[in-house]
Formats: C-alpha cells, structure tokens, sequence
C-alpha cells in the first residue's frame, strides 16, 4: 500500500508526513509471518517514509501481546522471532502452541518436521492453547505454489478436536491491538488498505471505519462481487489526507 | 482376533481348521499400515495358523488393486511397500496421491516431509486424485502418543480442497476388494471382528452379516452404547464354527 516493487506509491511519502501534520496517530499494520519489525520496517525506510518500529504492527507483535508471559510451544519462521519478545520459547510443558507461516528457506521444513509436529499435538493433547498466525493454504513463488502453514494449523485442529485462534489480519485480536497501541476508539479510527475481505471486511465487524486504496492487491471485479463496501475509496493513499479532509 | 500378546486364542488355530473343512472361504483383513502380507503372515503361522499371504489382506493390498496401473506419489512406510505391486511409483506427474499411516520409526519423519507434503499438495492441485490408507489422528505407543497420518491427510484436504478417499476399514473399497477376492455376495459373506464400528458397522453398511468376538478390542459398554447390533456375538473365534452351524 505504501510502496509497489521497490518503488513508493507516487506521492505515498509526502502523504504520511501530511496525515501526521494534521495529527491522526497511524498503526502500518501488516500479516507478514516471515520478518519481525525491525527488518520490515528497514526498506519504506530507505525508501523515504518516516516510520518508526513501534509504529509497525506484524502478526509476531500481536502474538507478544496476547500470550505475554506465557509458555508457548513457537513452530515460526526465525525472522519473527525478535518480535516475540516477552513470551517464554520452550520445547515442552507449553500453555500455549503457535504456528507461523512457512517462507521459502529450508526453514520451513526444519520446523514443520513430524518431530515438531507431534510434540505441537502432545501439548495441545496435555491442554496447550491453539494459536495461529494466519492459516494460509499456499502462496505463490517463481518456483510455483508452495504449502502454506493452513495445512498444519488445520491438520493439528483435526487429531487435537481443539479450533486455533487466528492472530493476523482480519482477527479481532489484530485489529484490537492496533487499536489499543493508538489508544482509538474504532468508530473513530480508519482502516486504509488494498484487501477488501482481509483488511475492509475485517476491520469493518472490528467497528472501525474503511477506506479501500485502488493499488497492489485491488481488483474492480473483486469489488462489484462483493456484499463489502468501505466508506469511501480513493486511487491509492496520496489522496488520502484530501479525502479524510473532506469526509471528516 | 487370532492372536493376543504373542498367544494364540485358545480354540483359535482348530477354529479356522474347521472353517476351512466346512468349506468356507475365508479372507484375513487388517488396517496395518506398516506391514506387507508377507511380514504380518509371520507370526500367526509361528503360531500354528495355515495362512497363505494372498489370503491376507492389507490395506496397501486394497491401495494395489484400486490403484492398478496408475502413476502414484506414495508417502507411504516403506514395510508395506511390497504390497503395493502393480502402481507406478513416482515422484511427480501423479495420477493419484496416496497417504499411507505412520510408524515409530524415523521413516515417518523423513516421508511426512514439508517437502513430500508440498509435492503432494502441487500434484493435487494439478488434478491427482487423493486416497488414504486411514485417516487416524494418533496411536499409542510405550512413549506416549504418537501423530498418525490422519494430521496430513486432514491438512492437505484443507490446502488442496479435495476429499481423501479412505481405503482401509471400514471402506467401501476395503470389504469389497476381499468379497471380490473370495468371489462372495455380501449378503452370503460374515465379517468377523472385535471392532464394533470399523469391523461390524463398517461391513453391515456394505450388506454383509457380522460376528463380533468377545476379544481384543471388545469392551462391553461400547455395544450398550451403540446402535450396531452384529447379527451374532461369540466369546471368541474358537465358538465361530459351532455359531455357524447353528444359524446358518
């Protein structure tokens, strides 16, 4: 939304610097499992826009925010695990278990290994909490299709009979975290992004405000299908500012 | 239902003796997913038992006769291999995947791979049918419980949203691949067995007549508990012949 190939959205930087001046306090909330906050946060960095870590909200920090203080079992990627600060990251005896997605590294088969696995189904069997922080099938890379973590989070629904709490976007959990950071009520907070389902509809059942941006993932036939309807949509997120300017 | 810890039931080898002189045509059915007929033959006829392994039968013998001919990616253990004569095993370009069940040993690991599972899903989802042998959630072990293959079947129906045919009991496919191999009517053919669900409610849905044997599996507050009623019930297979004789 910010930024497209390496390139920002024409007029995306000056349009952060603007919606700071006149003073709304921004959450750049995203469901990435495979980066903690720190590595995303480095290239719209270096692509001009001002944005501080702690203004960066990823699945890992959500996931710190919910289960702090707690045991729990974390089959996730490593790049997030700077973010999972205050949980205690242990193999056994777990209050909680929770699965991450899968990136393309050799990771992925190392810590989604039958091993791992079953050692997720004995705590949840021993009465561990289930979490999750998508439940994605699969995604797409230049080598094809490949296996997200969905297949695991629902495989170990299936043997344990216990349903894992979704943490990413559109949880209730996501968007209450972004909320509670900004300290914002959601029916005066605005939720501005590309995914009508994931970020319009979720933020929407969250009571918040929405604006649809026509950049990145957004497809007209995709909006016309559609029962969604955000409150207002704009070309991408340089018109934003004007845009809550005249509909504030 | 033959056997229990190494000992063969008493009247158990005389019983199927008598079986074979009254002129039955008998088949030996087991959801073993580890072993070939050849292996799981051993030890009853250590016992005393005159089995050949064509009258056992498998359900990677099922998988056989089902599959015939078909190009199939198998993550299946390696013991019930032999059995899976006939199918062209392969590694991509599947006409069918096929999941078998998992064993204690690390073979289960290394074939329930994160790689194995993004093949199969990418075979799946390039048309591949989808079998299982079972789709148990965990067995238990001197260890404790171990995850079974149910987990990845679950998980790659989820990803892949194609339903898994199961080939062993209760099946369908399974009490018909052993009428066809006695060449028997269901209506004229008894399924003998200690499990109520899988063994007698699984054969009455395929229009067979049932036995359930007072041994192994059996548990008396599973049948008060239960709408399966078997047609007979005997304290074990060695009052089997003289059941017969009476209400045949």
């Amino acid at each position: 939304m910010l930024h497209v190939s390496g390139e920002p959205i024409p007029g995306a930087v000056d349009a952060v610097r603007r919606l700071r001046g006149a003073g709304h306090r921004i959450r750049f909330v995203t469901n990435s499992t495979t980066m903690s906050r720190a590595q995303l946060g480095e290239r719209p960095r270096a692509l001009g826009f001002a944005i501080e870590d702690d203004e960066l909200q990823t699945t890992g920090s959500v996931a710190s925010r919910v289960l702090k203080g707690k045991r729990v079992l974390a089959l996730t990627m490593p790049g997030i695990l700077d973010d999972l600060d205050g949980l205690q990251l242990i193999g056994m005896n777990a209050e909680a278990v929770l699965i991450g997605g899968a990136d393309e590294t050799e990771e992925t088969g190392r810590i989604f290994s039958y091993l791992n696995l079953n050692r997720a189904f004995l705590e949840l069997q021993a009465g561990a909490d289930f979490y999750c922080l998508h439940r994605n099938r699969w995604w797409q890379t230049a080598e094809g299709p490949r296996l997200d973590a969905g297949a695991f989070v629902s495989g170990l629904e299936y043997v344990s009979g216990i349903e894992a709490t979704v943490l990413g976007k559109p949880s209730p959990e996501y968007f209450g975290a972004a909320l509670e950071a900004i300290d914002a009520d959601p029916e005066l907070a605005w939720m501005v992004g590309d995914d009508l389902e994931g970020d319009v509809g979720g933020a929407q059942k969250h009571g918040m405000r929405t604006v649809l941006v026509r950049t990145g993932k957004f497809r007209p036939d995709e909006l016309e299908g559609s029962t969604v309807m955000p409150d207002g949509i704009v070309s991408s997120i340089a018109q934003l500012p004007d845009w809550l300017e005249q509909n504030l």
